[in-house]
């Protein structure tokens, strides 16, 4: 009996529409990562296990696909695992590849791993499938691409510079407009500890924080007094609750907050730099914004913190994110590269531009003219056009069977071709080709190279 | 302790310089099939492991890479299979997923599920990696990436006729020249079994002609009649051993030794349609050649049969292949789809290129200009000049430290930017920039307008 095909859940097939309007998204963003100076490289899709295991914490390792060891993978098992039916412990012993769960790993390998080829500092964008065991869930998928650019070997905050103005320039591209680019910076957020006098409590400080989007100024209040900081360390920090104004009177506003914490200065100065360095900037498609609450995976990242929002009328998480980091590599044996990095969400992205109806309507008309097939002498003189066409970088097709006119006719307005050419024995006899406007409706007889030069100019 | 890092056998790390290659390849044939009319679909990477298995053989089902189940695995295993320790049953019940071994397995899949959403006849291509479990040697790997076009729901030889313009055109773009496009017909084939009364041994038949290149006429002779193939049989088509001319030559040399052929002469009928169909294409890279040896895994197709192969001064197998078949989305449950599709072999065409220095040395300028770093004012002043050339399209960056001026050139030039900008006090007192052209030397002071137009015309 033959199958009834499906594909494993969380993962999809793309349809020709589909390809089209994700390979506008990664275009623009690959042209942008290119204008801006980044390189791209590729890894493949599995790595070592013991490459990724250990790097995700805990729930990120049961999350990373786990390739069988090809052959006879269970001579190879440890036998206790094996009759104590321990899935968990067995898998390090039959599966020795893994799928990749970010491009961050893999390309903190290839940074050690291809050092004395590399130059520094190191700029490359991936644009890459990776793959996640996760449950899949509206806009959640076990198999999607990620985009990412990021600087390693230097610490200049000229590097921060680019890449706000990348996120710029790629929304701009893509004419999404009322994006905001929130920046903030651990240091910050460190100072915030410090004046409060709780840094060991930095971690639980800034979950709750960054909760505040979602559970209100009193919900993480709660948050935090539950976790064992004081009412009136709170009250020191009570300004961030309500923080608003211009980037300057944020500025102003914390160096009034930290102004006795070392590093939460130091996160500002970094903040400053920031603003002076784009004050010539013109902002096109969307506005920085300084977001003191903004945390994003804390442990990661050291300095700037990015996080991208949708426009306002999209209900969506994050399209984007980034940040510095200073010991991405330290994992693989190279110590002190610091780094900088960001992502962009495809999926998100694209579902952003279909509500917003944005992708162009020009992505649909795919093959530019269909050449209609009234038999084999016709298809050979319009063979004639075709090649030429083809040569002169026009998209066309002849369809391949003698069907009914209507058949034909169907078959250009279910691809969305906009232009048919028929040549019967008049145009023929004439030399000439009869092009039909399927949008209009007007229908005309040209020459070969009339027909070129229509399709070109 | 840090992991010394290394990627699995058969997979490939690809550099900036590898990518943009690889690139150059992928996107000329991409732009072909669309020139064609293909259309663009994507498949995920690991489908149902009952979709792949059983499709290739006992050898295939081996070199298909299987995914472990996520969780607890080893309580949905098979307790006899685990206590025996059988590996090859096992999988069966642990490993739901698998990663594709080709792209044609999927599309079929992709077709029948899809097939009230497609149009047909469906043209498609595809660009995707696969997967096999093989043993990794010079250019075969475990990891590669497959380009292939097919159009399916329709059996007019056009198609074939448009499958060998677009190998042309596609070699024509690489600018690849003295490529062989080598046209076969399992009709032709069918039609020599059943002239020599040996319709039963077709596959044996076949696989010792297909070896003609690697063994000779006689060690071809030898294992014919080693597999029962009687001597009087082989004087009949002694003929083909030794066939040689034009491509109506050989077409004349078959009819007389097919002539008693029903399906021969078919097969011929087909070559002459062809044939005829091209006669007003003018080949630019390659050349057509009947080869009515060329067999290829003859079980699947069941019209025309292509190869592609090398220059002949580059020592390399074929780079590319297809054919026409009649029932490959049968085994998914939709009957009588007659399909004809082609492949390029990326690898092997890389390699050509490589070897015959065809890549354009503009794969290497990927930045246009580097932009050097005296100071924060300096860069400041820096940064209008690359964002108006960013805008205008051109890829520039900033050096992004303060460095020695002779470490920022080095950079530049081990990056393969062949322009430097510089600002310092007199440019900027100027409001001018000094460009220097790393190849020629010169060094002069431009406006931002200047340098706009020096880079966009």
């Amino acid at each position: 009996m033959a199958q009834k095909p499906s594909i494993p859940k969380g993962t999809r097939d793309f349809s020709s529409a589909e390809v089209a309007k994700r390979d506008y998204i990664i275009n623009s963003i690959k042209s942008n990562f290119k204008r801006f100076g980044f390189q791209p490289i590729e890894t493949p899709s599995f790595e070592k296990s013991s490459t990724l295991l250990g790097k995700y914490g805990e729930e990120g390792d049961r999350l990373i696909f786990k390739i069988l060891n090809s052959g006879d993978f269970l001579k190879k098992a440890n036998d206790e695992d094996l009759s104590n039916k321990n899935s968990a412990k067995i898998s390090a012993s039959i599966a020795e590849k893994a799928l990749k769960y970010d491009l961050t790993v893999p390309f903190a390998r290839y940074v050690v791993q291809h050092q004395h080829e590399l130059v520094f500092p190191f700029k490359r964008y991936q644009v890459q499938p990776v793959w996640r065991a996760d449950r899949p869930q509206k806009g959640r998928f076990r198999e999607f691409v990620q985009c990412d650019a990021d600087v390693i070997g230097s610490d200049s905050l000229w590097q921060e510079v680019d890449f706000i103005q990348l996120y710029d320039q790629v929304f701009n591209g893509l004419k999404l407009e009322g994006v905001t680019i929130k920046l903030n910076n651990r240091k910050i957020l460190s100072g915030f500890a410090e004046v409060i006098g709780e840094q060991d409590k930095l971690i639980d400080f800034t979950v709750a924080l960054d909760k505040l989007d979602k559970i209100g100024e009193q919900g993480v209040k709660d948050e935090m007094l539950e976790k064992g900081i004081s009412a009136e360390a709170l009250q020191k920090i009570q300004p961030i609750f309500s923080f608003s104004g211009s980037f300057n009177e944020k500025i102003k506003q914390l160096k009034s907050i930290l102004s006795s914490s070392e590093i939460g200065l130091k996160g500002i100065e970094e903040l400053e730099f920031l603003n002076d360095a784009l004050s010539n900037y013109q902002f096109q498609s969307s506005q920085l914004d300084l977001d003191v609450t903004l945390a994003r995976g804390l442990n990661y990242y050291t300095g700037a913190i990015f996080e991208i929002a949708a426009p306002s009328q999209v209900k969506l998480g994050s399209i984007g994110g980034g940040g510095r980091y200073d010991d991405l590599t330290g994992i693989f044996g190279l110590k002190n590269m610091s780094g900088v990095g960001i992502s962009f969400g495809l999926d998100r992205i694209y579902l952003v531009l279909e509500e917003l109806d944005l992708f162009p309507e020009t992505l649909k008309n795919t093959t530019d003219l269909l050449c209609l097939n009234f038999g084999y002498e016709e298809s050979k003189y319009m063979m004639l056009a075709i090649n030429k066409l083809r040569s002169a970088g026009v998209n066309v097709e002849l369809y391949p069977d003698q069907a009914k006119f209507k058949k034909q006719m169907q078959y250009a307005e279910k691809r969305q071709i906009n232009h048919v050419l028929i040549a019967g024995e008049s145009e023929m006899a004439e030399d000439k080709f009869s092009l039909k406007n399927l949008v209009t409706g007007e229908q005309t007889n040209y020459t070969l190279d009339q027909l070129v030069q229509i399709f070109t100019s």
